[in-house]
């Protein structure tokens, strides 16, 4: 199983800009450090699939975590990836390619008007999610401590965060809370699909005795991922929504919120938090 | 011109749920509050255009900012609308009916596989989005004092947060600062349309001079929105990102982040804050 980070082939994670500061009254023009935001085609044999907006870097993680927790494709079928950098510099493709004989999941051409790279859309029921996700099984027991140090580890590992303050991040995390990947983007949902994506290429789905921690809130998109990517615990810095909650508690899955040095809540699944 | 908050319709912008609450080594149970998530299919003369996932609440605003923002129908096309929720009570649908002869752009329905609910897939070019709207006016001028006071008011307007703790929420703001409406969902995206919405259920597009506010990140979907919605002055509370100020140097928009009390920074169009 390969971990490492990936070096980015697509455009920068990061861009300089100058920019008009105001501060207590005092009025500078100075240099600034703004996150990417491109758009990055994700096709399927040639075919698009989706345009999302993501910080370019791990490009390839993102399209294969998005296929395969859209369920249009197994990690297995994957032959190989082709990445290519549009001409106008702002956008890039991705186009993956499968092996002979494999066969993308039959029905998302119809349906994909309606779904989205932020995971949501089109997936209205609960039912629909729960099909394409194999049962979770008995999951990572993850210690109280272990659990609260997670956002200081997602933190510090934040690279392009430090340098711009406005940036979404998932890890995924061991038992024991060592942080195995962790990934940014403008968009959560792209965080969790780079993070998802690593272990797809390197055939180690699905995540049975992980956790995942993504910064924000908990939507149903995000335990929509972890539940088809196989996670049973996924934790959150900020609040969880209901439908995240529903998903979660049907599921068997463990939802944290609010997880901050000195506390947390438990929203489903508190059996896999130990000393409770 | 109605400004005032329309009741909702669907389903509840909270629910109540019981939470394992841990804090400094304490557990307990106790009633929590969650900001609600739910599915919302959004039709156009019976047709479905996209799937959101909204809190909900001011349903009617979000989709018809939606789909004017989208620039699939104009404010005056629309006849009326229908609103009804799912028998299973975990969804609704909103229906727009256009008057007599009026058509919808063309090319929606081939195109919509790549765009979504976020506003940002399938409008991977910055042209594309650009053609959609009119050139900005003038616009708004602010004074200093007025932007820095914006962030307070959204805040104590945003009524679900309180109990939450975790919504996103965008504000249309006069030129002197006042509050025009406050809208809130899990989706900052969703929350700018509700707003746009609204003043396009009263005819009130373009906003030329209001200023919008956003909590959270100013994301290349945001921008087009104004945009689209014909609003030149857009501030957030947290970073842009590298195409949200792309767009808004290209299209003449004033773009502000990090507004917080005691400053903020400029990142396009500095002459619209008075006393800069």
């Amino acid at each position: 199983m390969r971990l490492e980070d990936d070096e980015r082939i697509g455009g920068r994670p990061t861009e300089r800009a100058r920019v008009t500061r105001v501060r207590d009254g005092v009025v500078s023009e100075r240099p600034d450090v703004l996150a990417a935001e491109e758009p990055l085609e994700i096709r399927l044999e040639g075919e698009a699939v989706a345009v999302t907006m993501r910080t370019p870097g791990h490009d390839t993680e993102l399209a294969i975590g998005f296929l395969t927790g859209e369920a249009i494709v197994r990690p297995e079928q994957i032959a190989n990836v082709l990445e290519c950098r549009s001409e106008e510099g702002d956008g890039g493709v991705v186009d993956v390619k499968l092996a002979p004989g494999a066969k993308s999941s039959a029905g998302w051409q119809r349906n994909f008007y309606a779904t989205s790279s932020c995971g949501v859309c089109g997936k209205a029921s609960i039912d629909a999610v729960r099909v394409a996700a194999d049962p979770l099984g008995t999951g990572p027991t993850v210690d109280r401590a272990a659990l609260e140090a997670m956002p200081d580890a997602l933190r510090s590992a934040q690279r392009v965060f430090e340098r711009t303050g406005g940036l979404h991040a998932a890890g995924l995390f061991s038992s024991e809370g060592t942080a195995l990947a962790v990934r940014e983007d403008v968009g959560r949902h792209n965080a969790v699909d780079k993070v998802v994506g690593r272990f797809a290429l390197d055939r180690a789905l699905p995540l049975r005795d992980r956790a995942l921690l993504v910064s924000g809130r908990a939507s149903f998109e995000i335990v929509q991922k972890a539940l088809v990517a196989g996670v049973a615990l996924v934790a959150a810095v900020s609040a969880p929504s209901t439908l995240a909650v529903r998903l979660a508690k049907e599921s068997g899955m463990t939802l944290v919120g609010f997880l901050r040095p000195g506390g947390f809540n438990v929203y489903s699944g508190p059996e896999r938090i130990a000393r409770l």
